[in-house]
């Protein structure tokens, strides 16, 4: 095994910038086919960090997550610290609840705390002698003809240039590395924010570690205009999530003293407010944060420097699926590095045609899914509509996958998955007219036109 | 008249970042509305450069962009040295000409020389006493919070802070006034380039100064993925613009000597290089350039900073809007200007409210007309349907106005335009099935459907 200062013949001394969750997955998959990885993060080490800096937020972890986790064997080990969430608990605001399954029985998406995750593959990460980790690392330049970083340790105040042959910029939607490629020629890049910002809430936990609503779910309140969703914690909280426009008559803008802050939630989530006992202080002292898609081309500076994870393509995260796409960009490189060795123009090239098309349609997926979610699950109709998908999807198994399995629990490439379900969606759209309830479904002409569609998708 | 050094309560001190041809009208504007303006630009004086600095580019002036000259008294002067096009000559591959009027009679599209409009706008901006100009002004950095930008002058090396109350960044297409309010908060950004560049190259004069090909015309050379074009100058050449692949079998990368060059050139526009003596020289001699949209929002930083021109909307060169839109700009400012006085908290939220719909628009029809130039003036069919349009337009004058008129001869905000050319289009196909010449556009049947439709748009 080649040891991480004597890079051989066969294998490079490989450069990650950013040890998040996808540079730290990237460096394990890159330390498995031999190479030698130097990855360097901005912040301090998560897992020495006090409470309040390594303060939790959930993630959705979906098949896609899991393919990635598995192929550096460390999905079992998170499994054991996630949390199935079987499918959306609509909360009405009167507080009825109304359920909605994601998928077919067993399936489900997983609740796991980002530090958490990130703490467990940094321990990965620090073991494999082929890959050497160092924290509080700013990167301050990035000169891509020289390959050179300019890095300064916020620790100790010092700057100091490190070469490098390729470097692999997983540096986060606000990437140093992108902002490099960005001065170059005639390259494409837009940045989009949404109207709406997000605050992190608090549900805290019943009596004896229990879980105040049901446990194994994604809690929605969906109000039309905005949302809070919540998703369960290993302690018996659950984390939520207001999204909320930034200026307008309801928004943050709006709500400016404690007091509002109560009298609007007692009325807009009203079963939710006695179980946030940290209401006020947490809206007042936590964060609004602004959600933004990130989209560029191309992702490669010759063979040189390769964007992944949110530093090519950050969405906004109302599918669930940024960390996925993140993890799942790792399953690709590590595919193409099995099949191309060190050909690494090669590698960068297919890479980045591959994966381009499939970010586009998740980002577009994914701002699709919150009109779904703050609006649209609260629409009888719309809930009816899902029951009749998922009764065609029993019928016709191989015809028909839903959009939101598609993307949640197979390993389509997106883009198919977005362009089947807009086929699905135009089909709903001549069916829906035929149908006020779900027996409908089994009337003759709704049957005759339902088995027309399919045969035309044969 | 308050001079320039001390603005009275009444007027204020503006500072325009960008001294080109928007950034010098826009001063015109300012000043004429009582303002003291200081103008910086980063190039040398463009009046006292050499022949080579000065090279001109043609530009495509149309009705937007004389309107906002009149305002300012200069529209009569440029007009002097201003070449009519009346419509657009199309060279086929054996060279053969067809001829498309751009409007009705009289109508018509003006080459003009970008030097030596430049040139006459300097000379009115340093005639006015409101206005102070500096060349040589790179800047260096915009504080948006502090309000000052720094400033280096490159001809001294020397370096300094400048404050500013309210600043117009007309500073084109790489602004770097842009650049600061790209780093605040939630700032929507976009440049998107296209897979063409473009060269520009000569076509000589006959002798005795005459042009050697029609002079009233802009002439293309139309060839499905890419074209060269041609307009009129004052001594009798032509400025040739060769609109080409960056990569691929047929493109720039392709081609890569002078022997290969004139063998393309003789193959795919045999009439325009007998008139070419420099051609292997200018093409490799001559930059490649790109061509980019830019779009952005917002164009205001409170009431403090509003962008204007290529730095709010920088778009392709396809439809000759590019300079017109940002005098526009200027028109648009200055009506505001003249309905709120000094409140300009509310003239710059209503310019770009108002404005950058406009621009979205324009910048869609920049890249769809790069299609018609390059690819459908030369199919027959699509000069039976403009010429079809033109008779619905003669017959129902009040209800069909061309897109290309729209866009050209008229003050239509760009987004009707648009929209009007969409639904236009729209009628067109279900016309044209029904036509096979100019005279079926006399059938009974014709009529009819062109009656209903007109009908439709009362």
């Amino acid at each position: 095994m080649a040891d991480f200062a004597s890079p051989t013949a066969e294998t490079e001394l490989l450069t990650i910038m950013g040890g998040g969750l996808v540079g730290s997955l990237l460096a394990l998959y890159l330390a498995q086919h031999g190479h030698a990885v130097e990855m360097f993060e901005r912040r301090p080490d998560i897992r020495k960090a006090g409470p309040v800096e390594a303060r939790s937020i959930n993630l959705a972890l979906s098949d896609r997550g899991w393919r990635a986790l598995e192929g550096v064997g460390i999905a079992d080990s998170v499994r054991d610290v996630a949390i199935a969430m079987h499918g959306r608990m609509m909360h009405d605001p009167h507080g009825q609840l109304t359920y909605q399954p994601y998928g077919q029985e067993g399936q489900a998406i997983y609740s796991v705390s980002r530090a958490g995750l990130n703490r467990r593959m940094l321990d990965l990460v620090e073991q494999n002698p082929r890959i050497r980790v160092a924290f509080n690392q700013q990167c301050q330049r990035v000169d891509l003809r020289q390959q050179i970083v300019e890095m300064l340790d916020t620790e100790r105040g010092e700057s100091r240039t490190v070469p490098f042959r390729r470097l692999f910029g997983v540096d986060g939607a606000y990437s140093a590395v992108r902002g490099a490629m960005q001065r170059t020629e005639r390259f494409n890049y837009s940045q989009h924010y949404l109207d709406y910002g997000y605050k992190e809430l608090t549900i805290a936990a019943a009596s004896g570690g229990e879980w105040a609503l049901e446990k194994h779910a994604l809690h929605i309140w969906p109000r039309g205009q905005y949302m809070m969703i919540a998703l369960p914690n290993l302690d018996g909280s659950f984390n939520c999530t207001l999204f909320f426009p930034f200026e307008g008559p309801v928004s943050f803008e709006a709500l400016q003293t404690p007091a509002h802050v109560r009298a609007f939630f007692e009325d807009v989530f009203p079963d939710a407010v006695p179980l946030m006992p940290e209401l006020e202080t947490e809206f007042f002292e936590n964060p609004t944060s602004s959600l933004v898609t990130v989209r560029c081309y191309p992702w490669t500076y010759h063979d040189a420097v390769l964007l992944l994870g949110d530093a090519a393509h950050a969405i906004v995260p109302f599918y669930g699926q940024g960390m996925n796409a993140g993890f799942e960009d790792c399953t690709a490189l590590h595919e193409l590095l099995t099949r191309h060795g060190r050909d690494w123009n090669v590698i960068f090239r297919e890479f980045q045609q591959q994966r381009k098309p499939n970010a586009d349609a998740m980002a577009d997926l994914a701002v699709y899914n919150f009109e779904e979610m703050r609006d649209r699950v609260a629409d009888p109709r719309f809930l009816l509509q899902k029951k009749i998908e998922s009764k065609i999807s029993t019928q016709y198994p191989d015809k028909w996958l839903p959009l939101y399995s598609q993307v949640t629990f197979s390993h389509l490439p997106y883009a198919e998955a977005l362009a089947n379900g807009q086929a699905q969606e135009q089909i709903m759209q001549c069916l829906m007219p035929h149908i006020q309830t779900e027996e409908d479904y089994q009337r003759p002409e709704v049957q005759q036109l339902v088995a027309a569609e399919m045969a035309a998708r044969a």
